[in-house]
C-alpha cells in the first residue's frame, strides 16, 4: 500500500509530517547544473544520469533538459516509470533474466529508445526473442567487469564472442560497452580513484580496440559516478557518465576526501518523539525511513546533535552538554547513502526556502 | 507508487517475479502455534505480537486467533491498517508527537481498543485533547527506561509523575508500564540475556509498587521480543509478550546461541542475473530488496553458494568449487533483519510447498 502524503504543495516545511524524506530544489537544480556545465567542457562526453538515485521522472526531466542524451535505470521497473513519464531515451545499465522483464522492456520500447546490457549469450536469446515479437530494437551494451567484481564479462575474447552473438540477431543492435566501476565511488582519497579508473580506462580501451579490430562499432563507452566521474570525463575513452548520486549527495560522499561541486540536497526531516533524560532524545527516523549499511545519517545544522543509532522506527540522538530538545522538535538528517534511503519513501517533499512546491512519487518495485 | 504484483494465487513459487519476498505458510504457522502454546503455560501472561514485523493484516489475524490479546504497533499508519483490517485491540508500542498523528490515532479508536506510550508530559496533553476531540479513551503505558537507553522514563519518581499526569486527564487511562529491552534480543549467549532481563525486572518491579503505593493500578507490564521472550515470560512481572520476529524469524536471530522454537519462514526469493566468471555470480536481490545492517543474508539450502555483498539491486554470490549457476537460477535468502527487509517490499506471496495461497500487501508508510 502506497503511504499517505507527508504533505501538499503550499504548505511550510514545518507543517510536512515525519519523517519524511524532503529535497531542497535550489540544491539541487545547482547540483544539476554544476555536473551539466562540466560536462559541457568536454565534447565527446554526455551525461548519462542514473535514475536509481532519486527514482522520479520529475528528477529525470531536469536532467534531460539541463542536457542529458539519456537517464540510466538499474531495473524494468524504473525504465517503465520513466517512459511513461515521457523520458525517451533510457539504459537499463543492467543485466536482466526471464521472458517476463525482457518482454516488458520490450515493450517500453515501442515508446522509448532503450538500451540494456549482457553479459552472458542466456540473455542475449531471452532478449531478441522479446525484441523479435515486439518488434522493437533494442540497443546493447556488453558489461565489461574492469575492477569491481561484481557483473561484467572478464576477459577481451569474451567480450568479443557476447558481441559477436549480439550481432547475430537484427532485433538488437551492438552499441559498445558498459565499464561501471561502482567500488571506485567510495575509495576515500583522489589519488585511489585515480589508480581504479586508470586501470579500467585501459580495460575498457584495450575492449574496445579489440571490438573494432573485429569489426564491431563501439560507439558507446559508459560508466562512472558521483565519486570518481572527473576521471572517467577526461580519460579520452570514457563517453557517458552514469552519475546518480550528484544531484542529491550524502553522508557517504561527504567522507570521500574530495571538494566536489555537489550540495546536500536530500534530508530525511524527523521529529523528537523521546526526550526523557539530559544529553539524550530519540527521533522517529530509524531503519524504515534510512538505511545504515553505509554509515548513520549525519545531523543537518545542529552541532550539539549526534545520530547514534538507528532501530526500525527511532534515531537515538546524543545531544552536547549544551542543548536540549523536547519533543516535536525537528531535524534534517542527511542520509548515509541516498539510493536506498530514497528507496524507503513513497513520496519525495520537494521544496524551496521554507516552502514546499511539489510532493514526487518515488517508483519504487521491481 | 506501489510496486506491482509480483504473483498470483495459484502460481508455482517458480513464476513469482523476483525479487519478491515469499513466506512460507507452513513454517509461519508453526511458528505462531509454538508461541502460543509457549505463553499458555503461564495463565497470567498473554502474547501481544508485534506487526511491526509482518505488516500484514493477514497474519495479525492469524496471530489473534491463536489467542494473542493484542497485537502491537509502532507507527500510526500500522494501526491504521490493523483497525481497518478488523483487529480491534492494539497498542502503539512508541511514543508519537504532534495533533496530526494523535488525532488519527484517536479517530482509530472509534472503532478499537488502542493504547498508547508516552515518556514525557508534552505528549500526555496532546494524547488527551485529541481523545477529549474525537469522544474516546485512550489506553497509556508509560514507557520506562529498562536498559535500551532509548526512550522511556529513567527514574521511578519521573514514571510516578508521569501516570499521574496521565490520570488527570478523563479521556485518558492509566494502564501500566511499556518496559521492553531492545538491545537484549540479540545477546548472543543466553545468560547474557538472562542478566539484562533480570536487571529490566527489577526496574519494571520497583516502578509498578512505586506506582501501586502511589494509589495508581498498573495492570500491564509489557515488553520482551523475540530473543529474550522465555526470560519475561517467566520472571512472574512482566504480562504481556511483544515478540514480532518470532512469525519469521531471520539470519540475525540465527546467530543468537539458543535453539528457538520457530524456524524461517522469510525469505527473499532472488534469481541469478549474472555468471560471467566461475566461482562468482551476481543475484537480483540488493539493498532495494533486503537489509544489511544487522549482517548480510544467508543462502537458504544452497550449501556451495554464500552471499559476500549487498549493492543497491545486486547480491554478489561466491561459489564452491564444485557449484556452477547460471542466468536464471533461483535462490532463496534468509535476510538478515526481517522487520527493515518486510518494510521494503509492497507485497508478501504467501506459500505452501510449491504453490502460491496469497498475495498480501504490506502496510508500508508512515
Amino acid at each position: 500500500m502506497t503511504g499517505r502524503r507527508p504533505a501538499e504543495p503550499g504548505m511550510t516545511i514545518a507543517q510536512v509530517e515525519t519523517p519524511a524524506l524532503v529535497v531542497d530544489l535550489d540544491a539541487m537544480e545547482a547540483n544539476i547544473a554544476a555536473l551539466a556545465a562540466r560536462v559541457a567542457a568536454y565534447p565527446s562526453v554526455r551525461a548519462t544520469p542514473h535514475a536509481k538515485a532519486h527514482k522520479s521522472v520529475e528528477i529525470a526531466r531536469r536532467q534531460m533538459a539541463a542536457g542529458a542524451s539519456r537517464v540510466c535505470c538499474q531495473n524494468v521497473a524504473e525504465v517503465e516509470a520513466m517512459a511513461a513519464g515521457g523520458i525517451d531515451n533510457i539504459l537499463l545499465s543492467n543485466e536482466i533474466v526471464g521472458a517476463g522483464k525482457a518482454k516488458r522492456l520490450a515493450q517500453v520500447a515501442r515508446m522509448a529508445k532503450i538500451g540494456v546490457c549482457v553479459d552472458h549469450t542466456d540473455q542475449v536469446a531471452v532478449l531478441a526473442d522479446a525484441a523479435h515479437e515486439a518488434g522493437v530494437t533494442l540497443d546493447i551494451l556488453v558489461e565489461i567487469d574492469v575492477g569491481m567484481g561484481r557483473c561484467g564479462v572478464t576477459s577481451t575474447a569474451d567480450a568479443v564472442a557476447l558481441a559477436k552473438e549480439v550481432v547475430k540477431h537484427k532485433n538488437l543492435r551492438f552499441t559498445g560497452l558498459q565499464a561501471y566501476h561502482g567500488s571506485a565511488q567510495h575509495l576515500r582519497h583522489p589519488e585511489e580513484r585515480v589508480a581504479a579508473i586508470s586501470k579500467a580506462t585501459a580495460l575498457a580501451r584495450e575492449t574496445a580496440d579489440a571490438l573494432r579490430a573485429a569489426g564491431l562499432p563501439c560507439d558507446v563507452i559508459a560508466g562512472a559516478g558521483t565519486g570518481s566521474y572527473e576521471n572517467e570525463m577526461t580519460s579520452g575513452v570514457y563517453n557517458e557518465l552514469q552519475c546518480g548520486s550528484y544531484v542529491f549527495m550524502d553522508a557517504d560522499y561527504g567522507r570521500n576526501d574530495t571538494a566536489y561541486p555537489f550540495r546536500n540536497a536530500l534530508f530525511v526531516l524527523t521529529s523528537v518523539i523521546s526526550a526523557a533524560a539530559p544529553g539524550h532524545a530519540v527521533c522517529d527516523a530509524g531503519l524504515k525511513s534510512l538505511t545504515a549499511e553505509s554509515g548513520l545519517p549525519v545531523t543537518y545544522e545542529a552541532p550539539g546533535i549526534t545520530y547514534i543509532k538507528a532501530t526500525d522506527e527511532h534515531g537515538t540522538l546524543q545531544l552536547s552538554s549544551q542543548t536540549t530538545v523536547k519533543p516535536g522538535d525537528r531535524l534534517k538528517l542527511i542520509p548515509g547513502h541516498c539510493d536506498p534511503t530514497v528507496n524507503l519513501h513513497d513520496w519525495l517533499v520537494a521544496y524551496r526556502g521554507d516552502k514546499v512546491e511539489a510532493v514526487w512519487p518515488v517508483a519504487r518495485g521491481w
